[in-house]
C-alpha cells in the first residue's frame, strides 16, 4: 500500500480514534507528531471570532520546534470564553506530557459546532489513547484524515514528490471541509508534512503563498469559518541542503507545495455539502487584481448561478448579474462571458449558441466560467460547486 | 369588494392579461394608466448592468407628468443590446397612442429570464388588448398585480388610507419578487399609486425614505437585480392642500408609505422562492448605522443560519460566525445575541437556554433575531427568509 497520507514524509507520525465527541462513534480526534521537531508554518481565519484552538496555535506557533498537532472534529471550540481557552491548553498540554514535549510545542485545531463547551474528560482520554497508537503507517495517516472529518463523505488527500539537488523530497497533506467555506487567509482545517529542509520564514511564504491559490479561491457558501487554520510542518529530515533563500529550489518546493494545495482544494470543492460537480470561474480584463477576484469569487458564491449548474440549465443572465452587482469596474459594451469553449455573451450582446451542448459542458464533473470585464489587465479566478437540496438537508438537519 | 389595488387611489386605472410570454399562459403584460396625468418618482437598482426597461424608465421620469407604466414579465429584457432599448421605447410609445400620450409619458419595467429579446408582436398585440381593458374596478388592479409576477406564488397588494387636513388619501402598491432579492437602492417590481396631491421632489424623498427603510431591507437570497424599479405615481386627485414641504402633513404621508412598502417587502418575504417563513435581524451597537446593516443584511444572508431557521436548529454559532466575518466592528467580549426574547449568547459566552423553547420561536411564521456588537450606539435591521429544498428546486428548474 502506497502512503499517500501525511505519515509519508520523513519524520512523522499519526493516529486518529474516536473518543465520542461525535455521536456517530465516527473518529474525532487525531494527532500528527514529528519526534524531532518541525519547523512550522500557519496560516489561520480572518474572522473577528476565532476558535480558542485558534488563538492558542497562533500563540505557540511563533516559539521554537513544533513536536505535534492535536486536532479535534465535533466541536469547534468557538464562543466558549475562558473555559474555551484553558480547555485548548489543557489538549496541548496533555498531548506534550505524552510526548516528552512542552505545551507550546503543540498545535491545536479544532472543528464541528459553535458554542459548546468541549466534553474534555473524553477528549483527555481520546489523546492519551491516540498517543499510544502513533505510528509512521499509511494506516495511521488515514486514520488522522478521517479524525478531522464532519460533515466530508470523503477524506482528502494529496501527495507530491520532488527532486531538490538530488535529495527527493516529499509532501503530504489533509484537508477537512465541505460546508461554511468561504475563506479568506486560510480555509478549514488543512494539515501538510513534508521531509524539506527549509528556514521558517520561507516555509510561511510558501504555506501563504500556496494557500492563497488554492484554498483561499475556494468557496462553497461563502461562509468563512471561525476554525480556518492551515499548518505545514517541515521534519527537514530528507536530506536536501537546507532551502535558506527565494532561488530555484525554493520555486521548486514552493510550486509542489501549491499544486498540493490546489489538489486538496479541488477535492474540497467536489465533496462539498450536496455539490455534485465543481466550476472554476476566470475574470480576465478587471482593473485591479483585487477586482478580478472579487468579480470571480462573487460568481461562484451566487446561490442562483450554483443553483443553475446543478439544473444543467445554461441561464448565463445570472452570471451577468452576479458581475454586475458585486462593485467591480466593468464596461458594459465589451463584457463578455464563456462557459467552457462556447461563448454565449460577447461585447454586452447575447450571442445565438447550442443550449445542449452548453447544458453538456456544464454537467461535467468540472467546467470553466471566462469572464471578460473589458476594463483592465488583470485576472484572477475561483473555485466553486453547485448548490443542491442536499445541502439545505445537510444545514437544516444538523441540529445542535 | 373593498379595492385593496392600485386601481383604489381616485384617479388610476389599470388591467394586466397574458399576451404569451410566459408560456404557462398566466398574464404577462399590465398597465397602470392616470389619464389626468401623475408626478411619478422612481428608485431603480444600482446593478451595473441593467434592464433597458431601467435605462428608459430613468429618462422618462425625469420629465412631465406620467400617464402610464407599462409592465411585462417573463422576460427581463436585460443583456440585449441595442434592440433590447429600441424594444423598450417601442413599448411606451406602443402605450402613449392607445392612451394618447407622449412615449416620454410613460414608464416601463420589465422582469424575468435575463439575455432574451422580448417577443415584440406578442408584447405589441399586449399592450392593446390591455390598454382596451383599462379599469379602475379591483379586478383590474388585481389583474395588473397578477401580471407582474415570476416565481411569486402570491399577489402582494397593500393599502393605506390616512387624513391630511380633512382630505382622505389613499396610497396602494403591488410589488412582485421571490428571488434573485437583495437589493441596494430598490428591489424587484414595485408600483405605488396614491391620490395624495405632492410635488415631485418631496415624493421622490418619500418613496427613497419608505424604500430604504422596507424593500431594502429584504433579502432572499442576496442578488440585486438587474430589473429593479419601484415607482409612485400621484394623482393629486384627493383633495388635499398640495404638500410642498417637510412639514407634518408630508411626515404623515411619509411614514404611511413607508409602512405601506414594509407591508409589501414582508409579504415578499414571506413568499419567497421556497420561503416557509422569515426573521428580522436587529443589530445594535454598531459603531456606524453603516455598520449596523452590513451585520443585519450578512447574517439574514447567510445560508448556514437560513438553513437552521428552516430545520427549526436553534444553533446560533452560526449566526455569530456570520457576523465575525462580514467586517464590521465588534467587542467580542460584549458581543451578545438573543433569538426572539432568548439571550443564548451573552458578553463573548454561551449562555444555558432551553433549545426547544427556541426552536419554538424559530419556527414562527416570523421571529426576531437581536444582537449587540458591543462596540457603538447605532443599529440598523434586515428582513430574511429560511432556505429550503424549494429554493434549489426552483432555480435548478427554472430553464432558460
Amino acid at each position: 500500500m502506497k502512503n499517500i497520507t501525511v505519515t509519508a514524509p520523513k519524520g512523522f507520525l499519526a493516529a486518529g480514534i474516536s473518543c465520542g465527541i461525535k455521536k456517530s462513534g465516527k473518529k474525532d480526534i487525531g494527532i500528527i507528531c514529528c519526534p524531532t521537531g518541525a519547523k512550522a508554518a500557519g496560516v489561520f481565519t480572518t474572522n473577528k471570532i476565532v476558535s480558542a484552538a485558534v488563538t492558542i496555535s497562533k500563540k505557540h506557533i511563533k516559539t521554537g520546534d513544533t513536536e505535534a498537532i492535536v486536532a479535534n472534529s465535533g466541536n469547534a471550540n468557538t464562543c466558549t470564553g475562558n473555559k474555551g481557552l484553558e480547555d485548548a491548553i489543557k489538549m496541548c498540554k496533555t498531548a506534550a506530557q505524552l510526548i516528552d514535549a512542552k505545551a507550546n510545542q503543540v498545535l491545536v485545531a479544532s472543528t464541528g459546532i459553535i458554542g459548546h463547551q468541549l466534553p474534555m474528560d473524553k477528549i483527555s482520554r481520546g489523546i492519551i489513547l491516540a498517543a499510544a497508537k502513533l505510528s509512521s503507517s499509511p494506516q495511521a495517516g488515514n486514520d488522522f484524515a478521517q479524525a478531522i472529518m464532519t460533515t466530508d463523505l470523503r477524506c482528502k488527500q494529496a501527495i507530491k514528490a520532488i527532486d531538490i539537488g538530488g535529495a527527493k523530497i516529499t509532501i503530504a497533506g489533509t484537508a477537512k471541509g465541505a460546508g461554511m467555506i468561504g475563506p479568506n487567509m486560510a480555509t478549514t482545517l488543512c494539515f501538510i508534512t513534508t521531509d524539506a529542509a527549509i528556514t521558517k520564514p520561507l516555509l510561511q511564504k510558501a504555506l501563504k503563498d500556496a494557500v492563497g491559490n488554492s484554498l483561499n479561491k475556494l468557496t462553497v457558501d461563502g461562509h468563512q469559518s471561525t476554525n480556518d487554520t492551515a499548518i505545514i510542518l517541515a521534519s527537514g529530515l530528507a536530506g536536501n541542503k537546507p532551502i535558506t533563500k527565494e532561488d530555484a529550489r525554493y520555486k521548486k518546493f514552493a510550486a509542489a507545495l501549491s499544486q498540493l494545495a490546489t489538489d486538496l482544494a479541488k477535492q474540497m470543492a467536489l465533496d462539498a455539502e450536496g455539490a455534485t460537480r465543481m466550476f472554476t470561474v476566470v475574470v480576465n480584463g478587471a482593473v485591479s487584481k483585487t477586482d478580478a477576484a472579487k468579480a470571480a469569487r462573487a460568481v461562484a458564491n451566487y446561490d442562483l448561478v450554483k443553483c443553475a449548474i446543478h439544473g444543467g440549465d445554461p441561464n448565463w443572465g445570472r452570471i451577468i448579474c452576479a458581475v454586475g452587482s458585486c462593485g467591480v469596474k466593468l464596461n458594459p459594451n465589451k463584457l463578455t462571458c464563456a462557459i467552457g469553449n462556447i461563448t454565449v455573451f460577447k461585447n454586452g450582446q447575447p450571442v445565438k449558441f447550442n443550449p445542449k451542448k452548453v447544458s453538456k459542458i456544464i454537467t461535467q464533473k468540472e467546467h470553466t466560467i471566462t469572464i471578460n470585464l473589458g476594463a483592465g489587465k488583470f485576472s484572477d479566478f475561483c473555485f466553486g460547486c453547485d448548490l443542491s437540496k442536499g445541502y439545505v438537508t445537510i444545514n437544516a438537519d444538523y441540529h445542535t
